[in-house]
């Protein structure tokens, strides 16, 4: 199984999709951030778990861009409520535009992506429609306490994998579990998928957490250190405020919401001195391998051959150890 | 057939409805728009058109009210965008919370929509889902409309009828057209329901426009004249601004943008002598009959006994009819 052709497909079902044409600005930026590109993870995922059952998967180009779609839907309304300047390079929708079109051009995507679900076939629409929603509430619920956690002293570690499995994990779940289910897949073997992506999904996410601090600068598409540098509330973060000294504590506190021109630098080094200190990053990366292996767990419940899982296997692996 | 009977089934079946509970800060602002009230008439015109096929509409309330919820997320956007203060006489979600919870909620609120029609029995499904997503990127596509004609110095008369179509009349059309789909009602006569309900919604927002000027002060729940101050380019004001003879119409343009403080009886007052003058009070009122006709023309064609049609005759001319 060829992930680079698979991935070739997609983009050309991503290329034809007609949103509408008038007005031109509801449309053109549906049209502007789907071709912003990404890594395309979550259809690419639809489609190799469906591969698992039935090398044809025509039938499931569509609702895989579906997944890319609402992925992008909630990605513009989430850079308004986080005011971000840029996404993937450029300019956010509601930047380029303003924020009323980055809002209602959200509302059509959204809609889209429920439309591209409806040429399912109708004995597996109902089941595939309810788990979409309930996943689409989840993401909305993650972004929600996302913005409350902005706003409190104190995020439990617990609290945090909580918010990063509705916001990040679920989406990445359901991709699986939406490639079996629309291939006739057992429920059992459609359930553990949903768990390796669920899995997939939080490694993914607290990977995404350790780049941040320690990746390749010339990699990592973004500033390194930017989430300390926004005094964001990271999985690195929230490790380090529960094991430091009170020494520790002190200067952690001392540089949060010091956003004086100039420290940008010095700020970064003193907090990854700290995350040094306290073995973060290796902590980081145990609990990355933990939720990987509890993914790779469930992989091997599914009921094919084991050479049909390969693709996947790896594919996570990937993005495990991805640098960038 | 009793219409405050209908009306106590649907308030019921809204009032149970559960959108969630964590986190509260996402799931507060829908209860409390849903509470805000409001007249119901689209679920109440989905349960009148399934009357006409089927005494029990047990079936019939959830997919309803699904249509109020609908209703409710674009009022919640739209007070954003609108940047409007008050809705219903109470704080707009953005006013009482903020921006990005307004946002958030209804996108929930678009979510829990969809999934209050997932019970529609699976042969139905697909066709229902498809003309709800129709609908609702209609909606979105009018609001856009709106918006942009704000921007514009002309809009024709056409065009106006065009934005209120998609971003009034086509919810009230789908509204008739879902009670009669659910009930089995053949398509011809789901067509003309449609059809009534287009035409019946064009002439509501006519109406809307009307009263804004022309309306009763103590029953209107708003600010007489309120369009006017605010320069909205209603159907009276276009119709004006065609009619106008030059010295009337610069006697408009110098009012135009005119927000100093004090002038607002001023204003009111000044534009609506040259409406008088043009006679725009009776233009419109024969454009609402002219929609009304139409409507009513459609509902003939409708092939049930004429006593079935009845409630729904009388509840589009009560609403033809209203004063507030």
């Amino acid at each position: 199984m060829d992930i680079a052709q698979l991935s070739n497909q997609l983009n050309q079902t991503l290329y034809t999709l007609r949103y509408g044409d008038n007005p031109a600005e509801l449309y053109e930026p549906i049209r502007y951030i789907m071709a912003l590109g990404g890594k395309r993870i979550r259809p690419l995922l639809v489609l190799l778990s469906a591969k698992m059952y039935d090398e044809d998967v025509e039938n499931v180009l569509l609702p895989a861009a579906a997944v890319e779609v609402f992925h992008n839907f909630t990605l513009m309304h989430d850079d308004i409520m986080d005011k971000a300047p840029l996404r993937r390079g450029q300019q956010t929708v509601h930047e380029k535009w303003n924020a009323n079109t980055a809002i209602l051009s959200g509302d059509v995507m959204l809609v889209r992506a429920y439309e591209m679900l409806l040429g399912i076939a109708p004995d597996k629409l109902g089941k595939v429609l309810t788990l979409f929603s309930k996943t689409a509430a989840e993401v909305c619920e993650g972004q929600q306490l996302d913005m409350n956690f902005e706003q409190r002293e104190q995020v439990s570690i617990q609290e945090y994998i909580h918010m990063i499995t509705l916001k990040t994990a679920v989406l990445v779940g359901f991709s699986l579990e939406l490639g079996a289910i629309l291939q006739g897949a057992p429920d059992s073997d459609a359930e553990h998928l949903k768990q390796f992506g669920d899995n997939v999904g939080i490694a993914f996410q607290l990977r995404d957490d350790l780049l941040d601090v320690y990746g390749d600068k010339d990699k990592f598409g973004k500033q390194v250190g930017g989430d300390i540098l926004s005094d964001k509330k990271t999985f690195l973060m929230l490790t380090a405020l529960e094991q430091a000294s009170p020494e520790q504590l002190q200067t952690i506190l001392d540089w949060r919401d010091n956003t004086a021109a100039g420290i940008t630098e010095e700020k970064v080094q003193a907090v990854t001195a700290i995350y040094d200190q306290l073995h973060i990053r290796q902590q980081t990366e145990q609990q990355i391998d933990f939720y990987f292996q509890e993914a790779l767990r469930h992989l091997e419940a599914v009921q094919v051959p084991d050479e049909r899982k390969s693709t996947l296997r790896s594919l996570a692996l990937q993005l495990m150890e991805r640098d960038s």
